[in-house]
């Protein structure tokens, strides 16, 4: 981090967001600022928060904030004759940049330096990456338990109650974001809350849900049919499943995030169903459910050995249902491995 | 609202904030932002939430983003030639805001109206009332259901499994705010998260939970000893309970947060636990976990009929433990009604 700062030309660096200061110290509080110079780290925090830090990071300086974190913060810089203090402007409020401009007076100079420490992020250690992969167990196997749920009459929310359960009995600490269980129609809203409602037969139902293991995220899909499904639906999957292959395919160092998303693309066109897939191909995950790269339509990022990214294309159709499946893929130095684990066949129960 | 934006002298408000525009549309999409102008509002969004947009509100224009929200809102204002356009600086990045600029023009005045919305949700109306008492009692069953399983050997995960399966079961979309179960020494951390620790005789548990039920948030804190308490630990509950009951008789109509807050503070020190007292005294609750009115030290805001405020002193010795009770209170026309139900009395397991 330290000499990211300096290449940058920074005398500092502002870090706002609790995932990307436990990233650099292991601190887990939920409020404060950590600030990097080059020989050393402050990290501003609350009442609530200083046992913690001294326990997690038993190293770490530690200010009490005083009428305000940003206040607090600002004028810490001026004390110090900050020069060139950079800020993630993706994270920090414009609120909070006036509270931190007024105390640091004009002498300090703000700069916006987004995503300094996600850019470090993306790119996951082999630590991270033996974590990683046992999220993504814990996530593959729960979704193959909650499909052996899925009988007619049961609610989406008891199906996602059972989910968050038994992530919980795995060893999770909770569930890395909302569970999606969406029976029928409600397939065809790519983030569907469960609801009240009943499986029927005849429907499609859509799972997607991850767990936090250690810290850090996975994320899975799987679309399954109750009942014989219509050869319509069968040729949805197999076009999904075939683009999903294709990106999958793509996933490899130095090749862009345009690149992997332009292949789901170009699958779901051949099936006549491009105008289906509404959202992007995948995201990169790690600490966070939604972290970099993205790979999306048109984007330029060069994938890097040590990325994890979702590949998850989906075909929605309103009024009937939808399909979507998604697997995480980690960015080789040849090559990538899939983290998760659930088979991806075409299920009819 | 749009009283609201003609009061501030305001052409426009831009909605950035997914809770605020579901308060306002009962849109529930998690991406986009809300154009309100004094004769109509305008949705824009991206393809993931079009369907939704128009089944959850059927009356709303939506305009689809064309690279990027921030550019595509920009442009629109600067077709509309939209005169004084409102943000909540609370909610809007710096660099949400750059880009915002950038597209508008500068004939647009992009002006800093924090927390318009938030007003208007802090004074909440039967409709809502009637949700969050639901709400309170759904976490007041389940926090005493959580009571009974503390059995020496149960580990802190266990508990919070448990806890998030039961509000699922009776019907919650999910935990409010991650679930704080903390045994021993770690109930002196306010902010605990659950970890494999046993629970053992002769220490103190800290239960602090909410659900999140037809999209309101409940939150209550019970503490309790297994075993047979210290005379110290005794007296720190009642400490404790004496500042929380004196806090809640403070909270009425046209008082301050901060002689609400000063009630508990004024009893801890009489109990010399002052210093152990490390955070505020309550949160405003209700779409949101944490939202306006803060119930702090030194709050010159008036409380109304229609709040919600939850009631939390705590003391935290480090190194022994914890104690915090919390409920929720609703401010009314004269005096005040406490939602959540759970006995406050002291129990040894």
């Amino acid at each position: 981090m330290q000499k990211l700062i300096r290449k940058q030309g920074l005398g500092s660096l502002l870090v706002t967001s609790p995932v990307n200061w436990f990233y650099l110290t292991g601190f887990t509080g939920e409020s404060g600022i950590l600030i990097v110079e080059p020989n050393r780290l402050t990290l501003i925090t609350d009442g609530r928060f200083t046992v913690q830090a001294k326990q997690e990071a038993p190293s770490l300086p530690v200010v009490l904030q005083k009428d305000g974190l940003y206040r607090t913060c600002g004028e810490l810089l001026k004390r110090r004759s900050a020069r060139k203090a950079g800020f993630d402007s993706d994270q920090m409020t414009v609120a909070q940049l006036g509270a931190l401009r007024k105390a640091s007076g004009s002498a300090v100079e703000l700069r916006e330096t987004p995503r300094l420490v996600g850019s470090l992020r993306a790119v996951k250690d082999d630590r991270e990456l033996a974590r990683m992969r046992k999220a993504a167990i814990l996530a593959s196997e729960v979704v193959e338990a909650a499909i052996r749920l899925l009988k007619p009459g049961i609610r989406e929310f008891e199906v996602a109650a059972e989910i968050e359960y038994q992530m919980r009995k795995r060893g999770a600490s909770g569930p890395a974001f909302e569970t999606i269980v969406a029976f029928g129609q409600r397939a065809a809203l790519p983030h569907a809350r469960p609801t009240a409602k009943r499986l029927k037969r005849g429907q499609l139902v859509v799972l997607d849900l991850g767990a936090i293991l250690e810290k850090y995220c996975s994320d899975i899909t799987r679309t399954v049919f109750v009942g014989k499904a219509p050869a319509s639906v069968k040729a949805w999957y197999r076009g999904v499943l075939e683009a999903q292959a294709a990106a999958i395919d793509k996933v490899a160092a130095d090749r862009t995030c345009g690149e992997v998303d332009a292949a789901a693309r170009g699958v779901l066109a051949t099936f006549q169903l491009g105008q289906y897939f509404v959202h992007s191909t995948g995201h990169g995950l790690g600490l966070e459910v939604h972290e970099d790269p993205r790979v999306a339509k048109g984007q330029k990022t060069l994938l890097a050995s040590g990325n994890v990214v979702t590949i998850e294309p989906g075909v929605y159709v309103p009024g009937v249902g939808g399909i979507r499946i998604e697997d995480e893929v980690v960015v080789g130095k040849s090559g990538n491995e899939v983290l998760t684990r659930a088979s991806r066949d075409f299920i009819e129960l």
